[in-house]
């Protein structure tokens, strides 16, 4: 059974962002974990730290980012729906499979 | 938790006609069971058959339908396509209630 390997999007780097913070992480576990860029990592997690799902902490002049409650709710949904996307794609592929023969 | 509803599609209008011939089906119940005219039932029932999904019958001038043991692990397949698309937009909706707070 072959379906087409989705490109690594939005919710995927989120993802492993959230993962990355489940203890704490500075930016560099962030470019590390989610394997992007400073500028892509920054803006990820600025959006996560606005909508509350990681909170910010500073030692001296180092910042930190810990998941929330909510981040940890998120991260679950997010797993949830990445599931469901690949189960999709897979009972995708067998229909159209069965449609063509 | 709101998600736009789907239009009815390829799959649904699929997913009736099997249903509909479950036991031995005419055109006129195809119509009926699948909702759409006499010009669509007759390619989506032309294209069923073709691929050996269900099997035709002759009673005088008369043709019935049948579902064959491929439609019927067609139609479970679609079952399952049309299950997990619904909870693919349910936890979509809930991950961008998230992103939006």
């Amino acid at each position: 059974m072959h379906y087409a390997k989705r490109k690594r999007g939005t919710m995927e780097i989120m993802l492993e962002i959230l993962k990355s913070c489940e203890d704490q992480c500075g930016i560099t576990k962030v470019i590390y974990g989610a394997g992007v860029n400073y500028l892509v990592a920054q803006k990820y997690v600025d959006q996560l730290v606005k909508i509350g799902a990681l909170n910010v902490k500073t030692d001296g002049e180092r910042k930190y980012y810990v998941i929330t409650e909510k981040g940890k709710i998120l991260k679950g949904h997010i797993e949830q729906f990445l599931k469901l996307r690949q189960d999709l794609d897979e009972v995708r592929s067998k229909v159209i499979e069965l449609l063509r023969q």
